[in-house]
Formats: C-alpha cells, sequence, structure tokens
C-alpha cells in the first residue's frame, strides 16, 4: 500500500466514525449540531487520526482499537480551529476555501459548536459502542486533557495572540508552537500507541521524540506555505500571518533557513524510530509528507 | 450541623480542591491562567459542588471521594458563565458584582479561559491525585461529557441564544432550561452518587428525578429574581433578562405563578427522596434553599 492509499484509507475510516459520532438531528438546537457537522466535514486533512492509526500500527495495535482515539483528537482539532477563526481571535472569513463557522452560522452558535465539539471528544473516549479497557480509556481521556488545556494548546494559542504586535525570538517561537499545535499532534501518536493497550515505555519516550520533531515540521512548512503557496490551494489568505505581524519561522530563518529545519526535523523524527522496524513504515513516510505537503 | 454550616464547609472544601487542580503560574501564558482562576474565585455560590458531596453522603460515601466530580462540575459551570458573557453572547459587563472575564481580560483571553476551563474539567476526574477505581471515573467523565455537550448545556444555551425576540411557550421553555441548567445540576446529583463507588439504579433513577425538579425550581428561582432582587444583591442588572425580551417563568406565569410552580417543584424534589431516610437529609434541605434563595 503506498501512503496516499493508507491516508486514503484513514481519512475514509475515521471520517464514518465521527458520522456515527456527530448527531444529525436534534430536539433541542438544530442550529447547533448543524455548525458541528459543518465544522467537522470541512474537508480537513485529518493528518492527526492519521498518526493514531499509524502509531497503534508501529506497536501492533488494530485499527478498531484505535477509532476513538483517532475521533477524539479530530474533534480537539476542529473546535481549535472554530474558536481561532472567530472575530476575537485570528477573525478568518475563509477556512480550507469555505466559510469559517462564526461566518456560515454566526458566532454564539460557532463559540457554542466549538465547546460542544470539545465535550464530544471527551464523550468519543468513554463510548460503549468501543470496547477498550477502562484503564485504556481513562489514560486517553488523561492525555488529551494535559494536550489541550492551559498547559497544551490553550496555552499556546493564548501565547500566540499575546505576541501579536511584539515579535518572538526562535526559543519563544518554539515554546509557543509546541504547545499550540505540537501538545495536540504528541497526543496523536502516544494515543494511538497508548489504544493498543500494550506499550512500553520505552516506546512511548520514542514516539515522543518522534512525535515532537513532526510537530514543529509541521509548523515549519506552514509558514513556509504562508509565503509560498496560492491562495486557492491553502483555502485562506496566501500572506496572512505576515500580514498580521505574527513572527513566523520565515521571518526569523528566511525561507532557505525554514526549509533546511524543516528537513532536519524530519530526518530527526525518522531517526527516532529506529527500533521499531518495519511497523512504523507509514510514521516514517508520514514525517516527510508532513514536510511536502502543498497545503 | 445546620444547612449553611454544611454548605459553608462544602464551600471551603472545593474552593481549596480548585485551587491545588488550577495552575498558579504557566511558563506558556500567565494571562491565560490569570483568567482561569479569575473566573473561577469570583465569589460563585457552588451550588453544584454542594450538591455533589449531599447526593455523595445520601448513599454512603465519604467527602474525599466526592473531591474530583465537585470540582469538575464547578469547571465546567464556570466556563459556561465566561462563555455566556461574552459579547456574541448574553454580553453581560457584571457577573457577581465584577467585571466578566472578557471585561476584566479581553475577549480572546474570555474564549480560551472558558475553553481551557472545560478541559480541566475532564483532567480533573482522571488526576493520579485521587484513588477512586477506573471504572468509577470512567463514569464520571461519561456523565459529564453527556450532561455538558450538544445534548445538554450546549444544547440549551443554542436554544436560548435562538429563542431572543422569538418567545417560548412554557413546553419549550422547560425543555431549553432542562438542558440549558438542568443537565449540569443532575449529572452534579448524579456523579456525586457514582463518586461512592456503590449505587443501586433505582437510587439512580430516585436522585434523577429529584434532580430533576430541583434543577427547574433553580430556574424558576433566578426568573422570580430577575424581577424582585436588588441589583446589588444579586451581582448583574435587575430585570436583564425582561429587558432582552427573555421568554421567562415570571412572564409566562406570573409571579404568583412562578412562586407556586418553584414550590410544587421544591415538593416533588423531597418526595423522591424518601427511600433514602436521614442520609439524605441535606438533600432536601437544599431543595428548600434553592428556592428561598435571595441571590
Amino acid at each position: 500500500m503506498t501512503l496516499l492509499e493508507y491516508i486514503k484509507g484513514c481519512r475514509n475510516r475515521v471520517d464514518e466514525q465521527l458520522k456515527s459520532i456527530l448527531p444529525d438531528n436534534s430536539q433541542v438546537s438544530v442550529r447547533l449540531v448543524e455548525a458541528m457537522s459543518y465544522s467537522v466535514f470541512n474537508g480537513g486533512k485529518r493528518i492527526r487520526p492519521i498518526l493514531v492509526y499509524a502509531a497503534s500500527e508501529a506497536v501492533g495495535g488494530q485499527p478498531a482499537q484505535a477509532d476513538p482515539a483517532a475521533c477524539s483528537v479530530e474533534l480537539i482539532h476542529a473546535y481549535s480551529l472554530v474558536h481561532d477563526d472567530l472575530p476575537a481571535m485570528d477573525d478568518d472569513d475563509l477556512r480550507r476555501g469555505k466559510p469559517t463557522c462564526h461566518k456560515a452560522f454566526d458566532e454564539a452558535t460557532a463559540i457554542l459548536a466549538g465547546d460542544a465539539l470539545q465535550t464530544l471528544a471527551f464523550e468519543a473516549l468513554t463510548s460503549a459502542d468501543h470496547d477498550l479497557p477502562d484503564p485504556v480509556r481513562l489514560k486517553l481521556v488523561r492525555e488529551l486533557a494535559q494536550a489541550s488545556g492551559y498547559a497544551g494548546m490553550c496555552g499556546g494559542q493564548s501565547m500566540d495572540l499575546n505576541s501579536v504586535g511584539s515579535p518572538l525570538n526562535q526559543e519563544q517561537l518554539q515554546l509557543m508552537h509546541s504547545h499550540k499545535t505540537g501538545t495536540l499532534i504528541r497526543a496523536s501518536v502516544i494515543m494511538g500507541a497508548l489504544s493498543s493497550g500494550h506499550v512500553e515505555s520505552k516506546q512511548l519516550t520514542h514516539l515522543t521524540r518522534y512525535a515532537d520533531a513532526i510537530g514543529l515540521a509541521f509548523q515549519v512548512q506552514d509558514d513556509i506555505l504562508d509565503v509560498t503557496a496560492d491562495t486557492e490551494v491553502l483555502g485562506k489568505q496566501q500572506g496572512a500571518d505576515l500580514a498580521l505581524d505574527k513572527p513566523t519561522y520565515v521571518s526569523l530563518m528566511g525561507l532557505d533557513g525554514a526549509r533546511e529545519l524543516a528537513g532536519s526535523l524530519c530526518q530527526q523524527a525518522i531517526h527516532s524510530l529506529e527500533s521499531f522496524g518495519d511497523r512504523a513504515k507509514i510514521l516514517r513516510q508520514m514525517a516527510e509528507y508532513v514536510i511536502q505537503r502543498s497545503h
């Protein structure tokens, strides 16, 4: 199977799972559940679920064991995008070429849809439809919560917002990104491995190193795409971050420097998987995919 | 012990627990963790944690077993208030007599503080500091998630927002409130009982009936206070709901009708606890407290 076939398979799988989790109607508020579905099924790349499945495979887990984790990380990611796009945050009108949630619905609905998607991420880990052992589920809840909250994604997003107009140096930029996007990417890899029910702590250490490297590489590549890709391919305004005077790896290191960093992080990521053998093939390919993608 | 002494003891206990859970500093975003603490320690009544402890007691549980549930329901409540107060939602400047979170900080920080408080609620249930059995913790996560999301609190809040300017009838008003505030009050009672680790399904049925009755009574009393209490005592603008053309029990049934309904719900609640004996004394007193409070 090629990487692209694997990716397509994961996307279909997680989309089917997400469809079964997301409500298609409500006696309380149809508008809310429509906004939730709109925000989840909007052509997302599903990078995080793919990492969940690939990490599960790397430690010998089955895809069915990884389904709850795959759904929950994507729901957290979807909620964070809905809130990030709000007028009080990044104030984006477009997301992947379509109106953002608050544009397609309204601001209040977008706030609530984000809130309810976060809740659903945790509910997905407890669902009776899956038969993961309780201790595994609980580890997944803990990992997801620690990655998403003040010490993780929310903290990084807050640091990012507070940095507009007062550029961060490279160390601060790395701290910000390692939280804003890095912790959830790490959680995706760790949760995939934990889902298998049999992962050694040494394996978790290696996977953490892998995830931290590709998480950073992912962000560096985002910064590169912000200045090199067409608006149409990117699905958002090209140069948007530069226009906001947000610090980026390109503004700090130049385009060549950023490309070199991305390549070196990719190699670090691959190197950290040495002990896993063939089962980590997809994870290795994903490291390359992250820095080769065009959007 | 009088009810007021019990209430004071619970407030002190849960505040101490919340202090140990909430971060007092951050290397990522000090502003975010300050906004979180500001929103949790703002003179809240802690009704939901009190119900957790009282329900735990009603089935023979110990306060220490109920601590994680008590913290988590209060964190969900705190996050919901921060988001409800936002300009795009209820647009409130004051909460319990103090500037609302987005006034004291800024809108983006308030959105993120709410998000991170929700995450922390789920993290609190997984903390290694408590020794609840894994199956109990997982039931608590599930109960909290189901009560807070699209089918619970968020759904009710969305229904409420969509009703401004197009008054609900009494049945719709009840559906809205049973979700917006009722599901979290029910979760508080159920989670308190579940925390004990030994609750019978028949007991859960009785406790659910109790919780649904006091949840509704609580809302009816809120509507009564909106038109009868001083702005100073209430901590928010008196008549605020009427001014927004929001449907209330008072606007639908008149003040006397609303008072009669509150009293009858209180009696229903007390009646549903018949089989519990002396251990449910506090729950019974809480039913009366809910409709007698002045703010």
